[in-house]
């Protein structure tokens, strides 16, 4: 078999990819390990910058998130018992974000691929990649108990952290960047209206908590809880009466309990890749780099660097142009390190850290302060909460700012 | 004898503090342990802010700072080789900041205490402070030999960080906040043309660099240097190369080296103590804060607590409302804490950190990209860095937000 772009990872990255370059013409094939239920099954993000619905758009797909998805104008920052506003509109100029299931894009796009017929191999196994270094990388899997090979101009390894794409680069061409955080994500999903129609973000002493939506019917909230937590120690009950304990009185009476659709307990962590590139294998999302997801930026930048690969790709076949693939990883990675920089920083600001010390408490309390009472403080919150613009096309250079 | 306010310290808080209260008719004496010369021969910050510019005015002391002092519209960030402009002027809606050592806002206060006969006793020993916690509290200290005895109504401490103040309130009654850092500056002072009309900001491999200055014919640099560092290890060539080693080319090329007026090393630290009043006692200045110098902000939260201190006996002898001094502590640790704030980060986004790991070392390069790439950003630091307005008179509630 043979194909121009083979895609390692049937979820958002790699379906949106695959829609992005059918629509430009270009063949491309998608492997994933786990059945498309399974895929469909996993609870993640939700929500979405405008540049992440633009590319969901152009790849003809953004019509169901554009009706259904819940436009967002702020967030709400609870600390020290009282709950502030941040106007992500009003500060960022006019931007917002938008809620909308990581799950229901995922939909969205297979639903897409499957009306145009493309190909994706499920349940594809031992995934191997060989010659990425070279002209014509070839893909080796099993799928139903058979070998199978996929000859291929590209490939991209959208398969997440934990995924074959990023591991089957030689470790000396690597370079990784982490930190662990102290404490992890108890989640609860439920079929109970939200407390607020805006999310959340709440510091106590009692540690963060995190009140979103998915619709006016499901919540998806959140508690901070120490790392190694297990999520068997945590009842229904245990969840609501903790959550409960971390919210302002008015929260407290809105809240309505109900039993959980899901219930998980994600570690935090910060993690960079570089370089995003290997020969013709490229990395985007998760595969090369993780959020903590406080800023609500990893599929957002799983997006972006999907965008940024799609361009490069797009140049190669249409232009003969190798400038998009050559900078694609120094292009991935600006905006990539722009959104591990607030993610660590909103991690940072709204956590309590077992190791902070009396006076990193005071310095989380004192930027708390500064950011409700200083404009500039607040729209460098909202600008990074609604998202960066996109960096500029290599042709103007990768490296160049992004001044709004 | 008797006065009305007992001062602690004849460094600039003190001085400036007796001026205001001279202005406003309340009787004041002041006792330092060193002499006058040994005041002025101190080395220490040079960047005034607008608002003590204003109290310097209101003490009736303004004019030569106003005449001398060097306007600076902008500072400069220097970093992976290139320097990036902050315009101040611009950012902050038109503040600036005006280079004025702090040796001669101490020389004119001195001249102007002398000029209005006011009482100041040097070498003023074994200061012992009783009763401040009831209405009249007494001030033992020792002069040439011979004891003396003080009678007031209140006492202000601004005796520094090692001062008798502070260390005169219960140790059961002050919660303190401290942070040392794992470096100090090595500052060498110079008869040469300053490298730049504006201060450089140096973030390096080598470590962090300032070029500062006092006038157009004297310099003052900078060096970070690990903590237990010698200043005897640091003959003027040692300074002077590795000085040039931390430069842009540019900078380099313009350098005038020459010999050290002054040699020192002062370790970085920041330190709150609260609440910073003890009954009729206030501490103001280093005696009750310390931040790292990288903010420039030492000099002008001495003043901003004087000028707080001063409206607060000001209104208690006028009007007979104890409202000022009730809400002294509170009124000034807010501004205390967003400085303390700023100076942290900024000592933390312009130093290298021998702890900072390969990701805090990326995200300090991160937090530099974005910072020069964002309006919001830049504006944020220009804010902090020509000085947060005063916060509101306790009349309209002490903890009232300081939108500029």
């Amino acid at each position: 078999m043979r194909t121009q772009v083979v895609i390692i990872g049937a979820g958002p990255a790699g379906l949106l990819l695959g829609q992005l370059l059918h629509t430009a013409g270009i063949d491309n094939v998608i492997l994933e390990r786990k059945t498309g239920d399974y895929v469909l099954g996993r609870i993640r993000a939700g929500v979405l910058e405008q540049t992440t619905l633009d590319l969901l758009d152009i790849a003809g797909v953004g019509s169901r998130a554009r009706a259904e998805g819940l436009p967002h104008e702020g967030i709400e920052l609870l600390f020290q018992g009282a709950r502030h506003r941040i106007d992500l509109h009003a500060l960022s100029g006019g931007r917002r974000v938008t809620v909308y299931g990581q799950t229901e894009v995922t939909r969205d796009l297979m639903e897409a691929r499957k009306a145009a017929g493309l190909a994706t191999f499920y349940e594809a196994e031992d995934v191997r990649l060989e010659g990425t270094d070279g002209n014509s990388p070839t893909v080796h899997f099993t799928r139903g108990g058979g070998a199978q090979t996929l000859r291929c101009d590209f490939v991209a390894g959208c398969d997440g952290f934990h995924g074959v794409a990023r591991q089957s680069i030689p470790g000396s061409v690597l370079q990784t960047y982490e930190r662990a955080y102290p404490f992890g994500w108890l989640g609860v999903l439920a079929d109970t209206p939200p407390v607020s129609h805006e999310l959340i973000y709440a510091n106590t002493p009692r540690g963060f908590a995190l009140c979103s939506m998915r619709s006016e019917t499901r919540s998806r909230y959140y508690l901070q809880v120490p790392v190694g937590e297990r999520v068997e120690s945590w009842s229904d009950e245990a969840f609501w009466t903790e959550l409960r304990a971390r919210l302002d009185p008015e929260a407290r009476d809105r809240l309505v309990v109900g039993p959980s659709l899901e219930k998980s307990i994600a570690p935090l962590r910060s993690f960079v890749t570089e370089p995003m590139r290997f020969g013709r294998l490229f990395l985007a999302g998760d595969a090369a780099h993780i959020v903590p997801p406080t800023g609500a930026k990893g599929l957002n930048l799983a997006a972006s660097d999907v965008g940024f690969l799609f361009e490069a790709l797009a140049d190669h076949y249409r232009e003969h142009s190798s400038a998009g693939i050559d900078f694609y990883s120094q292009r991935c990675l600006q905006r990539v390190w722009r959104a591990v920089r607030f993610s660590w920083w909103f991690t940072s600001l709204m956590h309590r850290f077992p190791d902070a010390g009396e006076f990193g408490q005071k310095i989380q309390e004192a930027e708390l302060d500064y950011l409700i009472s200083s404009q500039a403080a607040s729209t460098s919150l909202a600008e990074n909460y609604v998202g960066l613009p996109m960096n500029t096309r290599y042709a103007d250079g990768a490296g160049a700012p992004m001044r709004p």
